[in-house]
């Protein structure tokens, strides 16, 4: 035992797309031996998803790192008792199919604990396994829209606004790893397994939490702010000569250095902005001012200006200054590399959890291709020899790694 | 051994407003015994954050029910000691000071693992421990703004938009809880605790995983959508009579459905709205129809026409309409009701990770008031008695129990 903190778990992966495998990307990364069950009729469909490479989809690859990809035809008799197989090895089992599928495939919670007690199971779904929406689709934009952050996010003058990123799925496959995660370290004490419940809208609500309890204490609802805040002024995003800056002046004196800043040391002085609440309450006549300061400067030089004087600042970063950033990409490694066999050098976002003992940023596999481990797995779980494998392949119980006839790209 | 997850385990909570009390949150609701250190003079921000019922923040009780807190002045030496008796004894610990505060108060990893080895220690930053911008401050706006989600975020004619949830603190806290259950049950087997680093840019940029590897393939730059798409339309959040609601029409079928509920078959047909592709194509001739049509219905009757219909919709939320939802606040039970001592009965958001053997949407006891358990956790964890609690008190090591004082609310 080394100090991968997940080594000797396996995971039986059946998930599908983002939720499912965001949540066992972070459990791979964390040493955990994850088997991505799929099959050339019901693939991964986050293999559709472009851009491509090759064959290689490069939603898919960012997802599925240090993972195992196993082909098993469901349909077949056989394909199903390789299945239980793999489950009967496993420690944790993950899918994020609309509730009802795993049951109709043979594999949900209640017939898989039969034979295996101490499995741990988490199933991620919309708006949970039961109840009047258990069947509604679960798009992450429902969940944004039905969970109540779309109601908070915008501004004032528009409607609901949609967040750039799929946050509904993202962060409910973190739930779904918490409690997978708290169910086996109490498995470990007890030998008891159990089955973990996550919907997208619950999640998407709780991380609401903070801006919630108002409403439960005062019966207000909370209100669209867009880039700014109605309690400090100027605070939030504002529009330089080449981007985007934050400037939070939560402070008196951080808004007295601003103005400083801006050759106007007597703005802070004007009767309408001469202390932090007056300045916040006529925020619409001086955020103008400061947008045309900012305008006249790069987010570069703004945020150095700012910076040297200690008012919090920021610019507003894509992906290709944060690719670049010496913080960011430099000492934290959030963007990693893969060495793929048929693709080549591939590009991946990191891992945030960053573990004294445990190297979560290392890819110590390539995601896989369709069905690449499929003869290693079989002839590891089941003892099956190669003239068996062939047969399998032949009745179609287990795919035909295509991919060996891919070409590397050079 | 009972079932829940977390039972027997004892975390000592450093953590303040958001990002670590979001993690023992959840460390709580799942059975762990989480101890707040806290004091008067040094006490968790969030108890300052209104709206206040008596001397209890909304904030802070909506984020610490099932935690005990206990009142240590860690400027004294006598402090420091008990708080090092009490880290002896725990499993694990969460802090989201500023890198260094920690090592200033002489409980940073490094010394804490000498006289506790096995602890499982996370730290939640803006930026991470170490590097350039370690000592930035760690604003959630400021992880949206340089872990690239605010430059998805918003109308496409508009700026970068922050999200209106604290996504950056509360998806950090899920990273570290999932660091800390990982190390925990790796810890279990070996006997060897580790160190979690997490950074709020960072996981924000991981949360952006399916939007950057486009980037890292094509070098193209993900572009705001607002709320509709560039592949689909009608696809996106339309205003209705009485607020708004999610039109998916992710599929030609859907759109032909929406004609016909419409009363406008024909408008399938329309050259320019003839295939899936087209109608994207000409997205800003085509939702400006659909915009009026939907101002005619209100929320209900729109998803309710759509739903019959099987086309994808939902209704945009907000928190008042989630906690009379009978689902979300119903059958997921997503709204918890506390019982203050002082305060009386108060609502608090409910658990996302619903475990089959561990209830974790239990409130087994109340978000405490400040120092409320400073005795009894003195009796347990060091056997003092009442006479040495009351000399501890005189001498300022322990809090001043005011809140005993306090009135109860009728």
């Amino acid at each position: 035992m080394n100090n991968i903190a997940l080594e000797g778990v396996t995971v039986v992966d059946m998930s599908r797309v983002l939720a499912g495998s965001y949540c066992t990307m972070l459990l791979a990364d964390m040493g955990a031996r994850v088997i991505k069950v799929e099959n050339a009729n019901d693939k991964d469909v986050a293999r559709i998803y472009g851009p491509h490479v090759g064959s290689e989809s490069g939603y898919y690859m960012t997802l599925n790192c240090n993972k195992e990809s196993i082909s098993l035809n469901l349909k077949t008799e056989e394909g199903k008792k390789i299945l239980r197989t793999l489950i009967e090895h496993a420690d944790i089992l993950v899918e994020n199919f609309r509730p009802g599928v795993m049951k109709k495939l043979g594999f949900d919670y209640e017939a898989v604990r039969e034979y295996n007690p101490a499995i741990v199971y988490a199933s991620i779904s919309g708006f949970g396994q039961t109840g009047p929406y258990s069947q509604r689709p679960s798009y992450d934009i429902v969940a944004q829209a039905m969970g109540g952050l779309m109601a908070v996010t915008g501004d004032p003058d528009r409607g609901p606004t949609k967040v750039g990123a799929n946050v509904g799925d993202a962060a409910s496959g973190l739930m779904a790893c918490i409690g997978l995660l708290a169910a086996y370290s109490g498995r470990l004490k007890t030998g008891k397994g159990q089955y973990i419940d996550v919907a997208m809208a619950d999640t998407i609500f709780s991380i609401l939490a903070t801006r919630n309890h108002v409403y439960y204490l005062t019966g207000e609802l909370p209100v669209r702010h867009g880039n700014r805040d109605e309690l400090s002024c100027p605070y939030g995003i504002y529009e330089c000569s080449d981007g985007h800056a934050l400037i939070g002046c939560a402070h008196r004196r951080f808004f007295q250095s601003l103005c400083e800043i801006m050759g106007t040391p007597d703005l802070a002085d004007d009767p309408r902005f001469c202390t932090h609440d007056l300045a916040a309450e006529h925020r619409f006549e001086l955020d103008p001012i400061i947008e045309k300061w900012a305008k006249s400067k790069t987010v570069d030089e703004l945020v150095a200006l700012l910076s040297q004087a200690g008012i919090p600042t920021a610019p507003v970063y894509n992906v290709a200054q944060i690719a670049d950033d010496p913080q960011i990409a430099g000492v934290r490694k959030m963007v990693r590399e893969q060495d793929h066999p048929y693709v080549g050098k591939v590009k991946v976002t990191g891992n945030p959890i960053k573990m004294s003992e445990t190297p979560t940023d290392e890819i110590r596999r390539h995601s896989p291709m369709l069905g690449e481990q499929t003869d290693m797995i079989l002839k590891e779980f089941l003892h099956y020899d190669d003239e068996k494998i062939d047969e399998l392949r032949k009745d179609d119980v287990i795919g035909q790694q295509d991919y060996k006839q891919c070409e590397k790209r050079e």
